[in-house]
C-alpha cells in the first residue's frame, strides 16, 4: 500500500469529491483533507438559513463517504502551504503530508470589496455556521421586533436586506418573504409579521444575471408579487450595524445578508502561481498549476480561461466536471497512456427558485418557468443529495412545509441571547 | 382583553407547557416567558450529543405552538427577578410584566457540587448547545485520535467518561459504546475505534437507582456487553483536561461529560422564600409559594413533600401532573369554586435504554427488559413527541439507524476547530 502513488486531494467540495469518487479503483493511495468534518451541499445551505431545512439534512461526515473505500484516509486539519519542492502539504496542526500528486479543490469564501468590516454585520452564506448566523438573525429580529414599543426600531428590525441577486440572494429573499407574509404572522401578537420589508439589492443592472433577460424579468415580477422590493443598478455603499446605504439612500435595518462577491482560497499564494481578481489561481488547460510538477487546481479556486476564451463559471457542476476530467488524466499519467486534450466545460443548465411554489430553469434554448418548473428544482435537488437517508429527510421536510406551509428548523441556538446581541451591536 | 386575569407562565418546559395547554379556553390572558425560543424533549436529548438525531427533531419554537390560541402571548426573554409586592417580573432586557397570577417553571441546571471550574472540561446535558458542544467533543476526540502518532495521546482521546449513572448517563454511554463498536470502526485508518474505552462513574452503589435492583443489575450487565466499563460506588473526585480522577485513580481522559448533579433555577431567590440543599424553591401543598399571594412554583425548580412525607421526583411526568393539577386550581379560583386538595404525584413508571437494543421498563409491579422493552421505549416517546411532522423525523431516523445502523447527524459545527481546541485545552 506503501508503494503506491499518493494522491492528495486538500477539500471535500464537490470538485474534490468528484475526483476521488471517479478514481474508484485506481492503483492509488488517496489522502482527502478538509478542515471540515462535512462535504456540504450548498446549494441548499440558503433553506437552512431560512428555517427549511436542518443542518444534518445538507451535511454529509466526509469520512463516511469512503468507508468502504480502504484506500482513501480522510483528515480532519486545515492546509496552510504547500511545499512543491519537497512535494508536502504543511498542516495546521504542525504535521506534513507528502504528496505524488497534488489537487488543490479549496473553494472559495465571501469578498466585501475591500470593505471587510462590513463582514459582523452583513453576513455570507458559505458555511453551516453561517447558515445558523442568520437564521438566529432573522428569528431574532422577530423576537425583538415583537417586544420593542418604538415604532422606528420595530421598523429596522423588521427590514430585511440582502446583498447581491443572483441565486443564494434571490432565493433567500424569497424565503425570507414567504416566512413573513405566511409563516409567522398567527404566532405574533404586538406585530404583523407581514409589515416586514424584504429588500435585494444588487448593483448590475438585473437580477440572475446568469439567465436570459425574459427569466430574470419573470422573477423579479415573482419577487416583487411575494412582496420583495428589488433594486437594481445601484450599488451598497455602507453597512453598520443600524442599516444599510444604497447608492445615497440610508435604509434602517438590523438585518444584512452578504449574498454577492466571493473570494477564493488562497491556493494560488502557497503555489506562488498568478492569480486573477477573485484571487483564483490561473491554471493550464489541462487544470495543472504552471510551472509546478504534479498540482492541479480545479474549483471555484482555480480560474480556467478555455480554449474558445470562456471562462468556466465558479458553480458546482463546473467543479464536478473538472473533477471527473482530472480523474481521466491522472488514470492516464499512471498507466503511460496519452493525457486527455484540454477540460471543457459542458453547461448543462441554470436553475433557480423563487420562493415556494415558482423557479426558473434554462437548459441552453430550452426555457422553463412557473410551478412545473419548480417541482422539477426539486426533484432535481432531491437526486442530487448524498444517500437515501438525506433524499427521504429532505423530500419529508419539503412535503410538509408544502402541506402545512409550517417550517419546522426554526431554532435559535448558539450562547448568543437576546439581550447579548443588543449590547453587541447598539440598540 | 386587558380586563381578563393575566397569568403569567416562566418557562416552556413541560411544566409550563402543560398548564397553558390545560387551560385552554379558560378566561385568561396569558403571557408565556423563556429565555430560549424553543420547548426542548430534554429526555432525547442525549440522542442528539450522540449524533442520533439532530436538533430540530427534539424541539420546536414555543410562539409556534400556540399560533392557534390568540390569549396567549410568547415572550423571548430572561426573566432576573420578581416584585411580589408590585406583582411584576423583571425581564433581562430592562421591562417588566404585571401579573395577577404567577407561576415559576424555570427549571433545573448541572450542579458540580461546588467545583464549577469543572463545567468546561465536563460539560453538562441540558440545552441544544450542550447537545452540540458534547457531539463535538465525542467526534474531533476520534479525529484527533486519528491524527495522533502518540500513543498514550491517542489513548486518552479514546477514553470517554460519563459521570453519573442516572438515565441520562446510562444512555449516553450506551451510545457512545455503540458508535465506537458498530458505527465508526470501518471510517477510521489509523486508529481502531473499537479499542475506545467508554468508561460510566457513579458515586452511589448501583445504576439507574430509581429502578429496582434486578432491573438496574440487568442494565449494568447490558452495559458491559456493549463494551462499557461501569465503576460505582466511587466519587469523581477531579476533572482536569488532562482527565479525571475516580476516588484515587486518575484516568487520562480527553472527553469527560457530567451527568451527575442538579442545581435549580434561582425562583427561590427571585421570591425570597426558602429553598432546598439542591435550590428548589419549598412549596406548599397546593404549589404556591408560601406566604406570598397568587404565585406558584413547579416543575424541577419546586421541592414539593406529600402528604405521606414523600418527595416529588424531578421528572417530566411530575412536572406535567404539576400543570394540570394548577389549572384546575387557576380555573376553581377564577370561578369562585372551592379549590382542588393538595397536589398528589402519580407514578406511571420509568423507563430507560441501553444502546441500541435494549431497555428496561418498570411500572409499579410490571417489569419488562430486553429487546421488546426497547421497541415500546421508542414508541412512547415517538407518542410524547409534538406534532406529526417531528413524530415521521424521528420514526425515520431511528429506523434508518436500526436498518443500517449508520448515525446521520455526525456534524461538527460551530467555530472551534480542531486546533482552537488543542491550543485552548492543552495538548
Amino acid at each position: 500500500m506503501q508503494d503506491l502513488h499518493h494522491l492528495v486531494v486538500v477539500g471535500g467540495g464537490f470538485g474534490g469529491l468528484q475526483l476521488v469518487n471517479s478514481l474508484k479503483g485506481a492503483p492509488l493511495r488517496i489522502t482527502l483533507i478538509d478542515r471540515r468534518n462535512h462535504h456540504l451541499f450548498q446549494p441548499l445551505l440558503y433553506q437552512v438559513a431560512t428555517t427549511v431545512l436542518a443542518t444534518s439534512e445538507v451535511a454529509w461526515p466526509i469520512r463516511h463517504l469512503y468507508r468502504h473505500r480502504a484506500e482513501v484516509t480522510t483528515l480532519l486539519d486545515e492546509v496552510v502551504g504547500v511545499d512543491p519542492v519537497a512535494k508536502t502539504v504543511q498542516l495546521g496542526g504542525g504535521g506534513t503530508v507528502a504528496y505524488d500528486t497534488l489537487v488543490l479543490a479549496t473553494g472559495a469564501t465571501h469578498a466585501y470589496f475591500g470593505h471587510d468590516e462590513w463582514e459582523p454585520v452583513a453576513p455570507g452564506l458559505k458555511t453551516l455556521e453561517d447558515a445558523t448566523t442568520i437564521r438566529r438573525r432573522i428569528l431574532l429580529a422577530f423576537e425583538r421586533a415583537e417586544l420593542s414599543s418604538d415604532a422606528a426600531e420595530r421598523e429596522a428590525l423588521l427590514t430585511f436586506v440582502i446583498i447581491g441577486a443572483g441565486p443564494t440572494g434571490v432565493e433567500l429573499a424569497g424565503i425570507i418573504a414567504e416566512l413573513a407574509q405566511r409563516t409567522l404572522p398567527e404566532e405574533f401578537r404586538h406585530i404583523d409579521t407581514r409589515q416586514a420589508k424584504v429588500i435585494l439589492v444588487e448593483a448590475g443592472p438585473r437580477i440572475l444575471a446568469a439567465f436570459s433577460e425574459p427569466l430574470s424579468d419573470y422573477a423579479r415580477r415573482s419577487l416583487e408579487k411575494l412582496g420583495v422590493e428589488v433594486r437594481t443598478g445601484v450599488p451598497v455603499t455602507a453597512c453598520t450595524a443600524e442599516g444599510v446605504t444604497i447608492g445615497d439612500t440610508f435604509v434602517p435595518s438590523r438585518t444584512l445578508v452578504w449574498a454577492a462577491g466571493v473570494q477564493a482560497s488562497p491556493a494560488a499564494r502557497w503555489l506562488g502561481i498568478p492569480c486573477d481578481r477573485a484571487g483564483r489561481a490561473i491554471v493550464g488547460p489541462d487544470l495543472s498549476a504552471p510551472g509546478i510538477a504534479d498540482v492541479f487546481v480545479i474549483g471555484d479556486t482555480a480560474s480556467v480561461i478555455q480554449e474558445d476564451g470562456k471562462p468556466v463559471p465558479g458553480i458546482a457542476p463546473a467543479a464536478k466536471q473538472q473533477g471527473t476530467y482530472l480523474a481521466r488524466l491522472i488514470r492516464a499519467r499512471l498507466s503511460g497512456r496519452p493525457a486527455p486534450g484540454a477540460f471543457r466545460y459542458w453547461h448543462q443548465g441554470s436553475l433557480a427558485t423563487i420562493g415556494r411554489r415558482a423557479a426558473i430553469i434554462e437548459f441552453g434554448k430550452f426555457k422553463l418557468k412557473g410551478a412545473f418548473a419548480w417541482w422539477l428544482w426539486g426533484i432535481a435537488h432531491i437526486y442530487f443529495l448524498i444517500g437515501t437517508r438525506s433524499r427521504f429527510a429532505v423530500a419529508w421536510s419539503w412535503l410538509w412545509i408544502f402541506l402545512s406551509g409550517q417550517h419546522s428548523a426554526r431554532l435559535i441556538t448558539q450562547r448568543e441571547t437576546i439581550q447579548q446581541r443588543e449590547s453587541r451591536e447598539g440598540p
